[in-house]
């Protein structure tokens, strides 16, 4: 099989030996795989796959069908239309997954928007919802919000009957979020403005501070999930303690398997329905073809963008 | 009635007109009333009392009997003995609580150990369980364990089958918080050498950052109780991502009355019967009568008490 393939810092279309399904694994003919900031992390040499993923090949998601199954599968069968999370490995044609992680894709959905899919809806759900305990009626800042997780996260809160502000940098941008579910879309610089909320989703980093505190509720919680802009901040405990608020971090991709497929049982339940019907999608910027990876992700590098950038297989 | 008041910035015990207990009140002829952390804040002019509360006599905290009762009372009789943590003062020889805020004071319990209760060990119950989740087998960091939180939090999560490190200062104490139920007590300096922790209950405040992070669990949760040796850090957005770690700010005393109320019910269901059967214990490091109120104010200022100072009334 082909795969994008990370050598001394850089991105090629390698050829590797086929994999083949271990125990309780499908082996998936991919079909679109999305591009994600940890995998640029990972080029950068800051962000290793997790023991037993392929180390060289990145991508954390793919769409596609099941081309074999492993021993012990129970629930999957050759043919079937699959999406998941994985460790690594995904922007590759042929790519090896637990099939407890692995997720129906709705007969509604495209392969792009499928391959865009897992990631960033899971980051989102986990963090609004697993997390942050986000319910309807509830008043919800999205930082970031034209990227891959923002777009995901403006529409899950919304679906879920919150109120969401959205921030975004890009102005021609802002109809487009505002499309998604967002009741206001304003500039990063703008925040100021807006608030009290009862839960910020942190997808930027430092430079939201100490600004994401002025505008917590009493009580509120704040997700860190991207710090792009910046890791570090001068926070006040006294400040933490006054709002009683809760800060939460978190990354999905070291999770042990357990955690991992509770996450695609809750997305099953929680999100599926609602892609399915058709009232959540996923943007998709771009899309390129596995040949042209090195062009997909200097794309991605460039920001700016609404929504995702997926490869074609 | 008669009651320690804040005048200048300074202490006096003065003459108040006698309060009369409204619609859902217990008028309490206190008996004993705990010192906290708070008092010497609101002395220094930078903790207000909450609305509905006297602004100018301290004290959290109170046990004694029910002297008279409001309309609408119907759970409570003079000359029940109960004790509360109130939004302030409770230093004083009468002070009105709503009859949602009493727990009964077991017989089994002296008024000084009752009169010290209620503000130590709700907060430190609070952050324990119903912010941090802690749960039998976990491993839990008490920073801060000689004083009155510290030795509630000790007990509290040793009495649940959590596994105790504290940190304490003064070696003098370092025998007597084992004997609460600490496996492990060292010096603050020598936490480096402790974890990985579950849930770190931070009472001293920023000294002990960053090295929290260092010995925090993967999922961990840092509770936020005090901060007197300072109240900012430098905190690293990716580390608390690696780590998946939560932290968690709060306050008691501005919370409203239903949140307040269910916190008494969750003392009254998960601690009151070990207190009652002496499993549980209220570390009193000094008491001085009402009249001598600047005293007790300048020990519990000095430091480096086991547990709990508290004025007799």
């Amino acid at each position: 099989m082909r795969a994008a393939t990370i050598q001394d810092g850089k991105l090629a279309v390698v050829e590797h030996p086929d994999p083949s399904p271990g125990h309780g694994h499908l082996l998936v003919r991919v079909r679109a795989a999305g591009l994600n900031g940890a995998d640029l992390h990972q080029l950068r040499g800051g962000y290793p796959a997790p023991p037993g993923s392929p180390q060289d090949i990145p991508g954390l998601e793919l769409a596609g069908e099941v081309a074999a199954i492993g021993p012990g599968v129970l629930g999957h069968q050759p043919g079937d239309r699959v999406m998941a999370l994985v460790g690594g490995g995904a922007q590759a044609e042929l790519a090896l997954v637990h099939e407890r992680l692995v997720s129906p894709v709705p007969e509604t959905v495209t392969w792009p928007a499928a391959g865009g899919f897992p990631e960033v809806f899971t980051t989102a759900h986990d963090a609004l919802f697993s997390q942050c305990g986000l319910r309807a009626g509830e008043r919800v800042l999205v930082h970031g919000a034209a990227g891959g997780v923002g777009t995901a996260a403006v529409q899950l809160a919304a679906n879920a009957g919150a109120l969401v502000t959205a921030t975004v940098r890009n102005p021609e941008h802002h109809r487009a979020v505002a499309d998604l579910g967002a009741e206001r879309v304003v500039l990063p610089e703008e925040m100021g403005d807006t608030g009290p909320f009862d839960v910020i989703l942190e997808l930027v980093g430092a430079p939201n501070f100490p600004a994401n505190f002025d505008v917590l509720a009493q009580g509120g919680r704040i997700s860190i999930i991207g710090t792009g802009a910046g890791g570090r901040i001068d926070l006040d405990l006294r400040q933490l303690m006054a709002r009683r608020a809760r800060l939460f971090g978190s990354t999905l991709r070291s999770r042990p398997l357990e955690e991992k497929a509770t996450a695609a049982r809750r997305i099953e339940t929680h999100v599926l329905p609602a892609l399915a019907a058709g009232r959540i999608r996923v943007p998709v910027a771009a899309t390129y073809p596995l040949d042209q990876v090195e062009e997909a992700y200097e794309r991605f590098r460039a920001g700016g963008k609404l929504g995702k950038i997926v490869l074609e297989v």
